[in-house]
């Protein structure tokens, strides 16, 4: 993992990729979202989807999953190489989360993440604050998802 | 469920509470957000949250099951009645979601959503847009989460 002076604004990131099937979309909804579209195929045919879709907050924690693997990926890396890792701190929140396309059972979402602005924490001086803009996109290269995060990044010389 | 018409600006409604257990938040992090604070004991007491917590995908995913049940108990309620109830359309997504402080292993979150604001939608004629604040709440009153969202509600008279 880079650290906070490391990271340069305007770098793109592809975290990785997910494949959606029918019975992972109907347990996270079952569970989080039990909509009749995302839960019932014949119930989804009749609705405005037209079949079977993902709950959108299935498609947002995934990208959360892939950006997890991806960073921790990176600090083992960083150990490998003897190198001393930076750490990421907890997220405020996120802002202008938007679902431009239905994610259907069968499609494959790769998500990525670009970053947009740095700041130094004012209130907490080891940590700079980054902004990133992060997007879901499918096998078509349809953009699906799309929101700006914010994040703790740890920095290298305080 | 109310129809556009129906829904009044500043109408508040609790949609119900949830427990969060240690096994939950564990099952939860492991597919989604597997970052040591969300699924070890001991990382968690090392981090900067001092123990276990939820991830923040999963609190605002437990937001949407209390909303889905609280509007399918409403359209139950309605049909019970003899009325028509409306229907929601998808929700095109969410601005400002602010995580602002930690769910722990046995806490109860009670979910709220306010009516902030309401539109004909001008591309789609038989629906309106509502614009919703949406809470969380912890056991000591403090707010865990909020923001706000964007969803089509059914007009009645169109």
């Amino acid at each position: 993992m880079r650290f906070f002076e490391d990271t340069e604004i305007g770098s793109r990131q592809i975290l990785g990729a997910h494949h959606f099937t029918r019975e992972e979309i109907i347990g996270f909804a079952q569970k989080f979202d039990p909509q009749p579209f995302h839960v019932d195929d014949e119930a989804a045919r009749r609705s405005l989807f037209g079949a079977l879709c993902a709950s959108g907050w299935h498609t947002a924690a995934m990208w959360m999953r892939c950006f997890v693997d991806h960073q921790m990926q990176a600090m083992a890396q960083a150990k490998a190489a003897g190198q001393t890792p930076a750490t990421f701190g907890p997220s405020p929140g996120f802002k202008n989360l938007h679902w431009l396309k239905p994610v259907y059972a069968g499609d494959t979402i790769t998500y990525a993440t670009e970053v947009k602005d740095k700041q130094v924490s004012k209130s907490r001086p080891k940590w700079g604050l980054l902004t990133a803009y992060n997007t879901g996109t499918n096998q078509h290269g349809d953009l699906v998802i799309d929101f700006e995060s914010v994040v703790f990044l740890e920095r290298r010389s305080v």
